[in-house]
């Protein structure tokens, strides 16, 4: 066994027939279509990355089924290094890409059921542990790409389940013996079309009676069933018709891509049921999803795309010639301040982390830190996004397009007055990128990555261990009770 | 004289050749072109709101040059009430287009000249009062559209005009008895394209030694000389690409699209310039331009954009069911709060106003008021996007297509599954509307506007009358001296 | 009839025996005790501003009833220039006495009294209006101190008016047909024991069932069954133990001083109860006492005691040779900036009001603005708090006793270590005057003056105008129902 | 040998001559003195809690020069893992007490000096180890209270050293061949009267020819030439005069305690001298006390009094029946978060930090998380203080004397108008908490401790990598060069 180059990452997609739709048309070939080659190339870009000896202790790990070395976004994390190196990968790939680690969901919904599993095995006499170590340990050996799936359609908000239309949560619609028949949607799925393979979760804790929707499996993503709807926005149509990749703001790798992902009537064999029906766990599944995810999310993924905008914000600043004016010198530090506050989270939540149920020997991070660094990001990146559009200057919104640089008329206008400390070209390459960050997507982008902030919130009251709190103030005010 | 219709605007622009560029290719007919038709149609609008009764004494005045009634953007402020409608003005069109009046920095040049122009006759005994006046009734009987340009193209920061490329700032290179000609660049221009004429000031305070740069004058925008170089990002491509209007964020009056202007040694009558070489007062110009300016664009222009962001979050939580929860009527409220705070700033900016200089009955908003208004929003806004993104969902993100809806392999699930309290094709267009505010241009659009947020704390602090307050606190700490 | 002098209103005080209690003992006479003079003192200046013939226009208004002279604390708003004027008195009274304007909260219940009595009576037929009429004209002839009281004990918030002790809110225990018997406490009461009269209002809406509870009158201060319990911490003991004024933060005028004023069966002639019984009325009466209060306390009083902060902050910055410092310049810049967008508030809560009920003569605040201002500078007041804190230094908390400055033994070392580029003492009296403000009780104090910002949260949705915004939204949403 | 009881503690004081002065008087036995027995009983407890075998592994370390165990306050960080016990310590001991652990900056001084000293000695050849290895062995071996001086008197900021008062500034005034005489003054010294020793370095970098600055020595708290000057305020007023210390807001261990620090021509013997003329390593040595003491005091002992804060307020909202409204749940959960993230910055800090100089066997924390904790908590304390100002409510600023409990003539009156959900003297006692941390010195001595923010933002910007995030950005941006 050996890990997946990206040169055969790329072929094995070649393979793979993906159901998927963008603007109102048919995907034929990924890695063709302009848009869904940018999450091609990020997602190649991971396989590359694992390659790189510099970067193997934070992209490859050993696994604990066959002890061979593994992509580390398909181990389940035996250790607070391990949580802490989990993060670092998501620092680490945020910094390189720009944009997702597609594989990032998927590995965080195969620990949350890597825990989960055995808990329900030991209360339940279910067998879901093995099952998901044979997944696990088939998915390692051939090094898939394995995306996860979390956010139902959900509809109406002021209704529970069970009272609006039942499709809008992904539930078992028929249980055979061979496997269930399940059918929904899942929203928000980043580059899940480009993966392999999809976990699928239940979106939230759930209740008796609704037992169908107690479900988690993994399928191919080319399986019968399952479409793909592409998101759509302005971003799109701009990659859609770049000339050059070079035009845009993120060239090779493009926007966070996601779609919603329709279920069906897929059937699911039973070797691939990770949970089916025990309601009573659901909660505690979409919990130990969500402080892995918060950790990765919140405290690293985010501050490596900060570490993209800092730096395009300094370099701004110094072609532009104000690096050295005390508000930019201050917007700078703050970046990096509120960047970092975020940063120590996921550190704090990796190393207070513990293994999670005792003896399953699988490790989770730390609640409390994790979703302080969810929320923290949360408010910080778009305070980030504002300081950055401030250093960024007018240009960020008004600079016209890299095809002037090629018109004879106005070529020689473009390269005189966009010039400042450097020539126009480069001073417009990094405007480019600071356009995408700063006047595009990322702000409620980073507002519902993870759940969104008022879920964290909760979660946050709820583990934050007030009575402690209370004991300690009424020691100070001599109050005894 | 009567004021021009909608229709009679569009037809003008026909027989206006403009020298514009977008994307690296010749503008031919800008009603035509899906992008600056955008241009057109808010402008065009802006004509048929000062027809409408009902906006009568928002939309016109009355001249103080004819007794006839005017558009307000080509009005002298004679009062505080005035100023008060100026800004009634700025929040309406904001409200109805979701984009710039276009007018809007001209009407606010030609109130600054007026002031100022009386100041420079009486100590220069030079005549520009009598030219602009004599421009302004011109433009008043046939109501054009009239752009303002200020912002030079500037170049390296660290350098002081003479000492760079000297064509960095828009100056005279030669002085005929006849007129002048002139040379530079103009950044940031909003819409200049689409306006018959433009009023061009300096974008700064002068020293001695500067004299050619201190110029101010009047230019038809198909002037010889003139070439346009149109903003071009992400939006734009959405735009040109649309099959429908109805897929955009904003259909009918799209983006605020800017563009570099660029004077290629342009003949300027004498008869249309209103500052020539008097540096020791291109500061109060420019700072009479940014008082008014900053009171509109910070205190009723954004205000308006609010209105349509809070709108569009509420009933965007109706849609999902959240607009009861708790946080969610916080956010609203807190959007309100943030808005009506700058709102307030512009109110008693303009109540606060005052004749300046005393005699020429041109009147000023407060300067304190005005910069607080344009600070407050330029962080504000950044609030109010946050929380409306909160409020939008992830859907603001990864929404797809509307052509989904017309693709018989996919329609059927984005109805079922995007539906919520309203079917999936009204929750999209509004989670559309605020995709554009959300996840576009307008944080960094609002930092820019009016000026840097760094040059607006620059002037609070000069008019922030620090010695009365230090007088207050001495008499309260018993200090005497 | 003239207005009461500074002398005359300490005479008036002797003779007044109010029931007062600090720190466990009786106050014997007010003007005597460390901590009730300075609520003498304090009052005392306002009415010397009020005969200082430069404040007339703010401090005096003319008598809708009489046509005579009035203090303007006891004026009813006839226009919006008066509700302008009003709030001006509230900005000039904090900027000189750093402390309450004690006839503040009783000249805004007052007003809500004018109002609210109008519309009772035009629809129960009651005749409050007169008598209301009949106490005012009593008040500005002899032109008295009233105070007012609004917000009750409440005890625990879990419970209704009713569920609990019964007592915990004012309310009638005997109805007589020469007038009521009232029993219950009002807290937080501003130098309620320093005026001649109170007006009582309730402190919330009521419902059905809760009759006894609606009841608003006037009392003198000194009546029967009337006990004041004065607030007491750390500054009460300072000003205590103080051997001169000099060396407190707040030298002649004080800290806010309250009570908490409880009414054990005092008896209230008919001619001086102004609602009994209306509970239909208790919600307007309250939201309009609110509309008015928080326009002065948030627009105006806060932003005179900003004043103070701001000008305290620069005379530390220049006597510490740090007043160039661009960060400080910078916090100097940003305590104007937050300052003024709440007093900009007050502008336009006051050239926005309307008369209410029409046709009553009363003119009220706009309630939006009103509310904006409060919750403005309920959170900006914490932050002009930190920013003057960053600015005084370390010494703010850290100074030593001005007793030293008399100590041979430290004298030297005081004079010596703590003069920079002024005189030790001088830098002392600047830096306890920012102690006061920035160590002391004004964080919370300003939260919850004029009711807690969570009231004015619910207040401020309320009045919103959200439909209209949803118009405007679909409009440009293109969405058509 | 064995540490320190508190009884010994007590002890060792008595027999220690300081010369304090406190609101202009001699302080003659400091465990007498209302003021000061607050140190002495916080210093106590410190010493009781190292006795504590549940806190032994926080509050205890083992020598590495002896091998016994010793006060962790004496330790010199020997491993990431002991600089997270020491940030557990910082926390633990402001959990406890509420106030200063005043051998903190002691501490910290001690690590700054154990690594530079081995610098020093390399470069220079000096013995300085040496002597401050004696030093500790000494102070370890009778486990001495050793407090820390750092911050000079500097008087105009203006001025650099050398052009003002030369003794604004500590520095040599005379060097004998067995020491040198010390002359200036050290500000905002906590507690420094009860401890035993003090460490003394400078305050800031220097340069070459300020040779007589670059100085550090240790020194016992009672040599002659060393005068206090006590800080004094209200809160230092009302614990004087307090009959029971229960009616202050933090009974036994009260206020953070300062004093200004003479040293009028003190001798120090060459033996305790670390650092003499070495200007071009006092820079270093502030460097590192800084990182060292902002992870502590930034990201632990303010994470623990914001857990009483929490705590607090959690205690008053139960205890007035308002835990579970929206906003109230929202604001402790708020509170949580913004102080976890300042101790997330404390746990990143020991974990990343590393020996420096290597080969030294000192551990230094992370210096951008130390900075960064520092700076959150600045801000962040200002915003749990609001939080808390927020739910504690008026009451925090309008509560009564506790005296009022035992008046007869108002004791009824309190309890039953000041009850809630418990009765009103257990409100009044966490009200009274509150009140200490929320309207008391907290803010600006948060600001200040640790250093301003200001130098914190200095030192963040410097330690930011900026290089690296400017690669990144190129990357991403296509930019080569």
């Amino acid at each position: 066994m050996s890990l997946m180059t990206a040169e055969e990452f790329k072929k094995s997609l070649q393979k793979m027939k993906v159901n998927a739709y963008w603007d109102g048309k048919k995907v034929e070939t990924l890695s063709a279509h302009p848009v869904t080659r940018s999450v091609v190339e990020a997602t190649a870009k991971l396989y590359e990355l694992a390659a790189d000896p510099q970067q193997e202790g934070v992209m490859t790990a050993t696994s604990h089924l066959t002890g061979e070395k593994i992509n580390r976004n398909l181990h389940v994390n035996r250790s607070t290094g391990d949580l802490e190196r989990r993060a670092d990968m998501a620092l680490l790939t945020s910094q390189t890409l720009g944009t997702c680690n597609y594989r990032c969901v998927g590995c965080d919904a195969l620990n949350a059921l890597a825990s989960v599993t055995v808990e329900m095995d030991r209360v339940k006499g279910t067998e879901y542990s093995r099952r998901l170590n044979a997944f696990l340990q088939r998915t390692q050996e051939k090094d898939l790409a394995v995306s996860g799936a979390v956010t139902d359609a959900k509809g109406d908000r002021a209704k529970r389940i069970l009272e609006g239309d039942p499709d809008m949560y992904v539930h078992i619609v028929e249980r055979r013996s061979d496997g269930i028949v399940v059918r929904g949607a899942k929203m928000h799925q980043s580059g899940a079309f480009c993966a392999h393979e999809t976990l699928v979760i239940p979106g939230g804790a759930l209740r008796k009676g609704e037992e169908d929707y107690a479900v988690a499996f993994a399928v191919p993503n080319s399986a019968k069933g399952i479409t793909y709807v592409l998101q759509y926005n302005a971003l799109s149509a701009e990659r859609e018709k770049a000339e050059d990749i070079f035009y845009l703001g993120n060239p090779r790798f493009g926007q966070r891509e996601t779609c919603l992902m329709v279920f069906d009537d897929v059937f699911i064999p039973a070797e691939n049921v990770f949970m089916r029906g025990e309601v009573d766990f659901a909660g505690a599944l979409i919990q130990r999803f969500a402080k892995t995810h918060r950790m990765n999310c919140g405290g690293a993924c985010k501050v490596g795309f900060a570490d993209i905008i800092i730096g395009a914000a300094q370099l701004a600043a110094e072609y532009a010639g104000t690096e050295k004016a005390p508000h930019v010198r201050e917007a700078i530090t703050h970046m990096v301040r509120i960047s970092e506050a975020s940063h120590a989270c996921a550190i704090a939540a990796a190393v207070k982390g513990k293994e999670e149920p005792p003896g399953s020997g699988v490790f989770m991070p730390d609640d409390l830190f994790g979703n302080v660094a969810k929320i923290s990001t949360a408010h910080g990146f778009w305070q980030i996004m504002a300081l950055a559009g401030d250093i960024a200057g007018g240009l960020v919104v008004t600079m016209p397009s890299f095809q002037e640089l090629k018109n004879p008329a106005t070529k020689g206008y473009v390269e005189k007055y966009l010039k400042a400390a450097v020539p126009a070209e480069k001073r417009m390459r990094i405007t480019k990128v600071l356009q995408n960050w700063t006047a595009g997507l990322h702000g409620p982008g980073t507002w519902h990555g993870a759940g969104s902030t008022q879920a964290q919130m909760i979660s946050l009251h709820r583990v934050a261990n007030l009575e402690a709190k209370k004991r300690i103030a009424k020691r100070i005010a001599g109050i005894e009770d």
